[in-house]
């Protein structure tokens, strides 16, 4: 490619714009999940339409997106998908860039060290909410196009197809609707995310899988109102109780889930995967120590952490709403209470059965006095994607280029429902290059992004665009 | 008593004044664990002071309360106490009138169908919270003083203090360090509380038995900082998993308690009060059916609801807070999870070993990978007062006067820490005539005061003191 020395050298001289620009991004507080922030998430679509018009992307333009009605609410407008493409070079292959705007909430608060929505850099890293999840990977992208449209004079080595959604952190119903309905307009070749994480600081890392999920919400019914305790303590069912008895039936003290049926369909990772993921530099107690700070790790038993977090189904409890939460006392049966569920899927389980095996185990536990009922909020399909592949093959090249070093095949515990999608609608491979690190504290406070993975993330998209329309 | 019957009629008579002074009395949203209604709370103590020194009390006073620093937080300045007495009668008993003017929280407010600080009458009965906990049954205190003053010409039937606490639904602790400490400014000979029910409608009630109570927080903590579901589930311990393990191993599904050596200490109720509530208007499908709303009662085989509710300690979960609780999904694995856990206590059984009992339970069941610590917030004694005095007799008269039944003897399964105060420090016994009905919805919405029963509680509590002056 011939202006690929120039597109590299760009990017290293306007580095330090580049970040500018994406702090002016993170202050957008764009949480997809939150009602009151709708305008925000909005404006921050807005930014990124701005930012592909300027640097020469065609085609740009929000779609509006709106979620069917559900079991969990209404049908309601959804927050717009960014579009833009650049289609000049017929014969040549096509790629899809893929990213999300929206962040997660940044509750607590209190925990942060800098506000999350005022970007702050300290040892060389970019402290906010949705600083490398997925505004600053995404902002790679736009910065590569960018890069190489000015040493192209205008041209790309490559078509590019770029969409951008904002419902991420919220299940992605709107790109997923769109893919489904639409998937003509995104026709490409291979598609790119940049929403994963190295294993390990300076090691290049390709992600070839992701688990799915289903996030539900389980909720106990036990008295009709909510009760006095001291007069009806010992006569009238109590909600929490019934809810902590059948969550304690769900998964036992070692991490198996109790769910009968649940591990059924589980696809064991193949032999050399698994003699690979024991290669991987990776100390148990320093993950525990340095990572999750508990005072032992739990799972499965007979699983290594990275089978357990990759290639095995999990349950979480995230959050249990109702009651009484206030400082304080006060001396009341909750009528009703609920947890927030959600399930990692491997392959080849599948988000409606596995809601099915939820929903059938739960009926037979329901505690004495107490009604039960699961509802599905949102799920996405777990994913292995191929390695064999002239994409992979660039990506692991570009990568080594920048990096130095051997790259190494993850998969991610993680979900991104759109890679499914991809793989199902589209018929096309994703290539998930990302350059988080494993203490980036995503989906928590204090999320932040190494600011040298930044720029050697733009470097490495650059090659990669290169290579593959070389 | 020569004003008795024109005492009577005055109440008559000015019945439906006393109702709009009650109801100004709940505007003021006196909810003593916000720390935003301090202001109101204290206009409510302002609010009774007021009208005490009106009627022709003397002494009238605010005595300020404070509590001391503690494992649940620093020391703080406490709502004040109410104080009047009246106390020309040499060589007559002394009465104590004991109440509280401060409230519960009102949440959730979604489920009152009138405003819980807007007094509402619907079908004769005063909707709004604290119309029967305790503002309205405090209120005929007042009145019944007023009217017996106004009949007596400036004097009363017997000598009376009045107190009246802020701090009743938060502890109670700085009236119960005033009567530790300055026990001999409250010195009667009997007190009387009117902060119960009545067992059904029309049957007059004396309460001779009340539970005690511990409440505590449960905080289990896991990983260090809130944790990405997808990238740690099946490694990090889940805090609210772990909590709800705990908790299934507080309580079995029947609702027996399985903390070690709980139940020791219990003191089995009389044969004789076994047989009396046998012998009780109760049925307990009607109980379920129209009081719980569950589909069906849990609690100890073996035992009556009334036993269950009465003379057995329960165990009950009030809140969850911690995690994620807004609307829609977030994949955190919380840090730590909090559990509001209370104890009801039966005699023999006190605060501190219950407390104990727990708190070394707790340390035995703690899931893997986590930790826990249990706090106390607050306590109180359980009693049991003696029926064999004149107070007593002299109640039972009253009440069956203005009811024209014979009066039953119950014990109340919530807590009145204070009458355990003032048989300990006091040396008195409490007379505890309460006139609100089993489906008041206290501490929960739509609490509401039968009017009728408001009025004959003022006649009653007049009838009584003239007794006790006799």
């Amino acid at each position: 490619m011939a202006g690929l020395t120039a597109a590299v050298a760009f990017a290293k001289d306007n580095g330090d714009r580049f970040v500018e620009e994406l702090k002016e991004l993170i202050r957008i507080p764009s949480v997809s999940t939150d009602p009151e922030r709708v305008g925000d998430t909005r404006r921050a679509a807005q930014f990124v339409a701005d930012e592909l018009a300027r640097i020469g992307m065609e085609n740009v333009r929000l779609i509006e997106t709106s979620t069917e009605p559900s079991a969990t609410g209404p049908g309601r407008q959804g927050h717009p998908l960014v579009y833009a493409d650049w289609l000049k070079l017929p014969g040549k292959p096509t790629v899809l860039c893929y990213g999300h705007y929206d962040v997660q909430p940044a509750e607590p608060l209190e925990e942060w060290l800098s506000p999350p929505f005022e970007p702050t850099v300290r040892d060389g890293n970019l402290y906010a909410r949705g600083a490398v999840d997925d505004k600053g990977q995404m902002w790679m992208h736009v910065k590569a196009l960018e890069a190489m449209m000015v040493a192209g004079g205008g041209t790309l080595p490559v078509n590019v197809r770029v969409i951008v959604e904002g419902e991420e952190e919220v299940g992605g119903e709107g790109i997923a609707a769109f893919v489904r309905e639409h998937g003509d307009q995104l026709k490409a070749d291979v598609a790119l995310v940049s929403d994963t994480e190295m294993f390990a600081p300076e090691l290049p890392t390709l992600c070839v899988g992701l688990r799915g999920m289903i996030y539900t919400e389980i909720e106990v019914k036990g008295s009709r109102t909510d009760l006095h305790s001291g007069m009806y303590g010992g006569a009238a069912p109590n909600a929490f109780v019934g809810l902590a008895q059948l969550i304690a039936k769900l998964k036992d003290e070692d991490g198996r889930i109790l769910i009968p049926g649940i591990y059924d369909k589980v696809q064991r990772p193949t032999d050399a995967e698994l003699k690979a993921w024991k290669a991987l530099p990776f100390d148990e107690e320093e993950y525990r120590e340095a990572e999750v700070g508990s005072v032992a790790l739990t799972g499965e038993a007979g699983f290594s952490v990275l089978e357990r977090t990759w290639a095995r189904p999990t349950l979480d409890v995230h959050g249990m709403p109702g009651g009484f939460i206030g400082a304080g006392a006060k001396t009341v049966i909750p009528a009703k209470a609920t947890a927030k569920v959600s399930l990692r899927l491997v392959p080849d389980m599948t988000p409606a059965e596995t809601f099915g095996l939820l929903r059938d185990y739960v009926a037979t536990i329901v505690p004495k006095g107490c009604t039960a009922e699961v509802r599905m909020i949102h799920s996405g399909d777990p994913i292995v994607v191929s390695t064999d592949n002239r994409f992979v093959a660039a990506a692991t090249e570009a990568m080594q280029t920048v990096f130095r070093k051997d790259t190494v095949f993850v998969r991610g515990g993680g979900s991104i429902p759109i890679v499914g999608d991809f793989v199902r609608e589209l018929g096309i491979p994703t290539v998930m290059m990302g350059f988080g690190l494993p203490d980036d504290n995503l989906h928590a406070p204090n999320e932040k992004f190494n600011l040298s993975n930044f720029h050697r993330g733009i470097e490495s998209i650059v090659r990669w665009m290169g290579l593959v329309g070389a």
